[in-house]
Parts: C-alpha cells; structure tokens; sequence
C-alpha cells in the first residue's frame, strides 16, 4: 500500500520484540496503511531478518533508543516481566507527543509504573489483544491473528484521550471489538476468565501424576484418558515463560482466586462425603447451566 | 442379516434400559448378526416404539422378569444407582447359564454386589463401554458408537472364563478395543482421567460464579471468557444426574482424588506467595511435559 505521508496514522512506529504479536501487528500497520515504517527491535538477527522478509518490518535494530527517538508510537512486545527494565532504558528517549503502549497480558500496577518512567509529554495507553498464541514466534505471525478477537485497553485517569483513541483506532483497523478497562479491573477479569483456568489445568495435570504414582500395578493411567480430559487441560500446554510471568504478575488476585477453588473443590468432596446425592445433582446442575451460558 | 439359529451367538438379549448406548448396542447386536432377538425393557413406552423403528430392538416389555426368563444374554444400561433394585427385581429370574452384563461408568463394588445378587449358575460380566455420550437418549444411538473406542471388562476371580469371552466378543464386533481391569482398579482409573476433571470443571465453574460476585461494576466476567475456559469447563456440561450417581458410587477415590488436586493448588499459590519464578516456569514446564504426553 502506497500513500501520501499524511495518509498514515504513525509515520513511524517502533515494535520491541517482534514474535507472534509483535510481528502480527507490524504486518497490520503495513499491510493496512497505519504506518508508513515499522522498525523492529530485538536480539535475534535472524529473527529480524525473518520479519523484515516476511513484511512485518521495514527495517531493525538492536538497540532501541535510536529508533524510538525518530517513532511516533512504540510498542511494546516483549514478555511483561522485561517491562521495567525496558522502560528504563529508553524511557527518557521517547520524543514529545509520542505514544507508547504494549501488548501485554497483564495490566495492574504495571500500567502506573510505565505513566511514572516516560517523559510527561509522551503518552502511556496499555493495550491486551486476547489473540491465540499457541504456536509463537513471527514465523507464524499474520495480519488476520486479531480479527474478530476482543482487545482490552485499559486507560488511566492520566491517559491522554487522543492517545487512546489513535491506539483503539489501531486495533480496530486489526479487526478487533476494542474494550476499555481499567487496568486493575483488567487483571482480576482476566485471573479469572484465563489465568485461574490455566493454574486449574497444570495442577490437574500435576495431580494426575501423584496418582499414577498411586497406581497399582504397571498401569498407565493416562493412557485410559480420552477427549474429556484431553481438552480440560489443554491450555496446560503453554509456554512456561509467558506463565510464569503472567502469574507473577497477577499474584495477589490468584491467590484470591485458587482460594476461592480450593473452596469449591472441599464444597464438592463435601457433598461426597456426606453421600448427598441432591446436593450434587444440583450443584453439578448449577455448573451445567454456568457452561452453558458462556459466550 | 439372516442366519440359521445356530450363527448367532445369542438366541436372546434382553437390554434394560434403551437410551444412547442401549440403543447403539442393539443395533450392534441387530445388525452385526450377534443376536437374532433383541427385547427391549424400559419406562416410556414411546422410547420403546422409536427403538422398535429404528431397529435397535425387535419388541419391548415393561416387565423385565418375563424377557429376562427367555434370555441368554442380558444388559443393564440404566443408571447406575438404579443395579441394586433392579438385580432385586429380576436377579433370581435369570435363567441357568445366561449372561448378564453391564455399560456403566462406574464398577468396583458394584460389581461383587451383582454377582452375589445372581443365581450361582448365571454369569455375570461387566462392562464400560468408553464412547461419547454429549447427547443421550435411543434417537442418537448409532452402531458406529463404539468403534475405535476403549470398552474395559472387569472380571472377578469368579468370573467364568467362557461368559468373559463372549462378552469380549460382542465388545469387538462393535469395533471397540476391550481391556481388561480390575473392577475396583477400573474406578481408580477412571476416577484419575475421568470422574476428577469432570469435578474440577463443576468447581471452576463454581468458583468463577463466586469471582463474579465480587467484581467491581457491572461487569460480566465471563463474557470476557474465551477459547481456554470453554475448553477446560466443556465437561462441566454434563448430565446431572449421570454425574451424581458416578460420583456417589466412586466417592471414596474421588474424595481421595480431590484431595491431591488441592494439594497442588496449594503448592502452586505458594510459588505464588513466594514470588518463585523458576519454581513456577519450572511447575508449568511439567504440566506442560505431562500434557503433551497424552494420547
């Protein structure tokens, strides 16, 4: 796509970490005319290459300052516990009137903290497409990965509200229903609806292994699992790195929330114990019609 | 199919209890050649007479005692807390040398309960067909049900060896892959890959409705749910009263089970208080190992 320069939104955007969702997005502000130049940042040259090729970015670097001085909107994609140690570096490099915002899972504090390190004249909007991301890395990014997908923006009282509207109208041009949250209503919606359920699938999965070790004889009790437990656990698949980050970052609501679990779950062998067969039938019904109504 | 008497292996099976795999059994019986009567017991007279069209069953009784006393191969496929009055019921009519045998979910005690229940000269078998039952009911019944699927038999030590056989037998001609447990072994088992997730999937559900009631603003939590949830709580839509019933009869490993899942739970939220990366990255890569390593 060719235009004017006054045709883009950005004239120049930086992307810090360019993986499934960095390199998507670049593919998004190329392909869809938002930005006249997309520079990546990042460690691996033969990443870099890899996006420049397949189009996600014009051009690279490894050190980001530069580029950043020359952007109009910085984005950043690397995992979220890199966050601060990011925002120190080049924070103070960000030019005047300059947007920076992300790609994170998590929001909460981490939100504040990056208002507080940029300069005053340069604009925070935090921003958490909820794009699938089970295979990673920019081989696979496209510029369809947001389409139709929920993206939470989650400004502050001290966003800038022409700042937000350029990065909703970011995700928009990417396909997305853009949401607003705030950022700590952001962690505890997401805990919930995503992070509890994946602390759910690795500690059944790690359950499961004491109890083959409970097992008589040579049996492979996984091997009798069949597609009921298949998709239980099936984001217990994902990637250590991104969880472990997730989880630290969202640690005071999850513990909240594996409590309020563990409640349940001693409310259920309860019932058992007390052989209440209405007690179960209507609570398993009660989680019946909850499944239901998901949307 | 047509044969001489001769070809079939049973003269007469009585199935009590025509629904999903009732049905689908007949029709494996009917149209495999297995049996050259198939009568059909059950409650809704309706139920019946679609069973009769459909070809699961030639004809049908209310009345067990008197089907049952002309038949060499007899199938309980109501629920499983209905075994004990209905072996009252019947038990004593079955005839010299017949065979009863089961599709239930759940086995150990049950099992030895049935045995006792029978005439010392009549067989009895169980069996635990593995198929999919997201819908139920004889409309749904197909004689494709159970191939490829998984069906466990659990003789006892007083199990007859030819009645084993046979039963086996009918298992394979549906094209299911019959193995061979324990009957309190096979409630162990499926208490681990089967009975424990379903609990685990009521009780996030639960547990989200708990969150949601303490969500800031009018904010519905679970409309922000996607693909993960849904997949880790899709068992959670399962029949009631089928799941209080397998959770009574399977407590005691169930309570046990529950147990062990929150053990884990408990040492994930502790990583958590201790803000333990590598012990988390390190608890996800294992769930993650475990995972991938399912069938």
């Amino acid at each position: 796509m060719t235009g004017s320069t006054s045709d883009y939104v950005f004239q120049q955007v930086t992307i810090i970490g360019v993986g499934l969702l960095g390199g998507s997005l670049g593919l998004v502000l190329k392909e869809r005319g938002v930005a006249k130049t997309v520079v990546g940042i990042g460690r691996r040259r033969s990443n870099l290459e890899l996006a420049v090729q397949l189009g996600a970015i014009d051009h690279f670097a490894s050190e980001p300052k530069d580029a950043i001085r020359d952007s109009d909107f910085i984005v950043l994609a690397t995992p979220v516990d890199t966050y601060d140690s990011q925002v120190q570096d080049w924070g103070q490099s960000v030019p005047s009137g300059a947007i920076v915002s992300d790609v994170g899972s998590v929001k909460g504090q981490l939100v504040f903290d990056i208002e507080a390190a940029l300069p005053s004249n340069a604009y925070f909007v935090g921003a958490h497409p909820i794009a699938g991301k089970e295979k990673s890395g920019v081989a696979h990014a496209t510029s369809t990965l947001f389409d139709g997908a929920r993206c939470i923006v989650t400004p502050t009282p001290h966003t800038n509200a022409k700042a937000l509207a350029k990065v909703r109208g970011v995700w928009e041009k990417a396909g997305s229903e853009v949401v607003s949250m705030d950022p700590m209503v952001h962690d505890w919606v997401l805990g919930a609806v995503s992070h509890l359920p994946h602390i759910a699938a690795f500690s059944l999965m790690h359950a499961l292994q004491d109890l083959q070790a409970q097992t008589p004889e040579a049996l492979n009790l996984l091997g009798f699992s069949g597609g009921g437990l298949r998709d239980t656990t099936r984001i217990a698949a994902s990637s250590p790195e991104m969880w472990r980050d997730i989880c630290l970052a969202n640690r005071e609501n999850l513990v909240k929330m594996i409590d309020q679990y563990i409640i349940r779950l001693h409310a259920f062998k309860q019932l058992l114990n007390d052989q209440d067969g209405a007690g179960l039938a209507h609570t398993i019904e009660q989680a019946k019609t909850l499944r239901e109504g998901l949307p």
